[in-house]
């Protein structure tokens, strides 16, 4: 029991080294479901060559169960570190990215993110997400294609996102339902709504994560983004983010890896009194237009 | 958001793949901590390849988030089931091969298990640990040296052991202390004390780890063993069991890797009434005995 030595690698300690990687990738050689084996088997291979490419020490291990048990002790309904935790280390965005392959320029995937609730309220074509939310009021517009540049009609357009202040509606205590909103695309694919315009936040970082962060010199905020998830018959469902060209944090970096190139739209800024797309008045307020046009992959691809 | 499909990953998705494990390893280069960043970024890139060789998809992700959820869940001070899955995934074993290289025919090292207490009663050579705990009494005795043959005196020994229904004290809700305890080794190194004969047991095994190996197909039960922690100034400390040759659980597999050749011993039963060592009278009853003699490294090997 001591820190690890700089000495170099006998070919006794090798062997008795990988003799024990083969013999735990062997105790799972009865498992009846193929899938099963082979992702324990190939997890067991990974785990075991960090362990020894870095010659993890014994304090270091005992950090590790640490750390892990912390993530699991602040995690409940409310508050899920170990998605955090995967998102921090884009092991969720690499999922995606194994899962959503680039298909024919079908609009990127991006993170799920926790913040999706299933029950949002239906908005008509051009109604407002906000529910409340304080924020400047930015005007949404596209149109849903398939692959082969057909309008697809009816397809279910979720979107959500933070208010001004980068909360979340769930954030908040008071189980209000505001800045989440459905609505369906028309028979020409084209959808539109008033939504809110992005602003960074930062993920949870008063938990484990947010010291690991902390530790590495990594900024917790995200980039800001709209929340988009689109389904549509035959068709790939889409989760995706559109993020604010110009926001200096996509320099700095996306806490969880969520941006591309692709999904950076303009938002444009709008003066005061600047007639809007359907007529409403704000008052003197600006705000903000954005276009996002969607094409969706075939399902299955 | 789709299963994964069997179809070869052309050159743009491999490079899209590799990009974002790239992104990710460049988010930890501020680390400070020269040790810190070496262990961040090469994690990222484990944890990346393992998802990328099996094609990870998004339902195992979410099983996987579900596992770990319920893993922090049944974790507390009781119970740790971190170190239960760090363990059954030999992930444990790793770290002590890793610390503990072999040096010179020093002893062997092996897991040191959830079960140790650190104030555990003193006895005297030729003492007995049980405390109560009921089991075949087992004469343990040996020498303790350096990997020159010098003998040690006043060696620490730290030994523990579940009793003969397959519990350590630690298990049951009294707060009683038995089956453990700490010795000394004498002037020429020799140590002895009344132990009890190792029996095989299952490790936890009704929370997610149990859950885990049910699903495949792996044994929770552990070789019967006998823990040892020895310490003494200028050595290497050692953590490590023995184990009781014909055990046929180690043709089986001990559930934590634990089992080395050089750390099986033979257990000799004895007869009833064959004289003891010490002259004790164990009223007609069978009692085995072991030698096990310790070689400590040198410190800092």
């Amino acid at each position: 029991m001591t820190t690890h030595t700089a000495e170099p690698i006998g070919p006794e300690q090798q062997a008795l080294e990988e003799d024990l990687v083969a013999a735990v990738v062997a105790s799972f050689d009865a498992t009846t479901d193929p899938r099963l084996k082979k992702v324990m088997q190939s997890l067991t291979r990974h785990l075991h060559a960090f362990i020894r490419d870095v010659r993890l020490t014994e304090a270091e291990w005992n950090t590790a169960i640490e750390f892990l048990t912390a993530v699991g002790r602040i995690t409940d309904e409310r508050r899920q570190e170990f998605v955090l935790l995967s998102d921090v280390l884009g092991a969720s965005m690499q999922t995606i990215a194994v899962n959503n392959r680039a298909h024919k320029g079908a609009t990127d995937a991006t993170v799920f993110g926790p913040f999706f609730v299933d029950n949002a309220p239906e908005i008509p074509l051009g109604g407002d997400i906000a529910g409340g939310a304080s924020g400047q009021p930015c005007w949404v517009e596209g149109i849903v294609t398939d692959t082969d540049g057909k309008p697809v009609a009816g397809a279910r357009i979720e979107v959500w996102e933070c208010d001004e202040d980068g909360f979340y509606d769930v954030q908040y205590d008071d189980d209000r339902m505001a800045a989440r909103a459905h609505l369906f695309s028309d028979e020409d694919g084209a959808y539109r709504f008033w939504g809110l315009t992005p602003v960074p936040y930062p993920i949870p970082h008063d938990g484990p994560v947010g010291k690991m962060l902390e530790a590495t010199g990594r900024s917790p905020v995200r980039a800001s983004h709209l929340h988009f998830m689109v389904t549509a018959e035959n068709l790939r469902t889409l989760v995706t983010h559109i993020f604010v060209d110009g926001d200096p944090q996509i320099e700095v970096g996306d806490s969880v890896f969520g941006v591309k190139d692709s999904l950076i739209k303009e938002f444009a800024q709008q003066a005061p009194g600047t007639p809007t797309p359907d007529g409403r008045e704000l008052g003197g307020r600006t705000w903000a237009r954005v276009r996002f046009d969607i094409t969706l992959a075939p399902a299955g691809v």
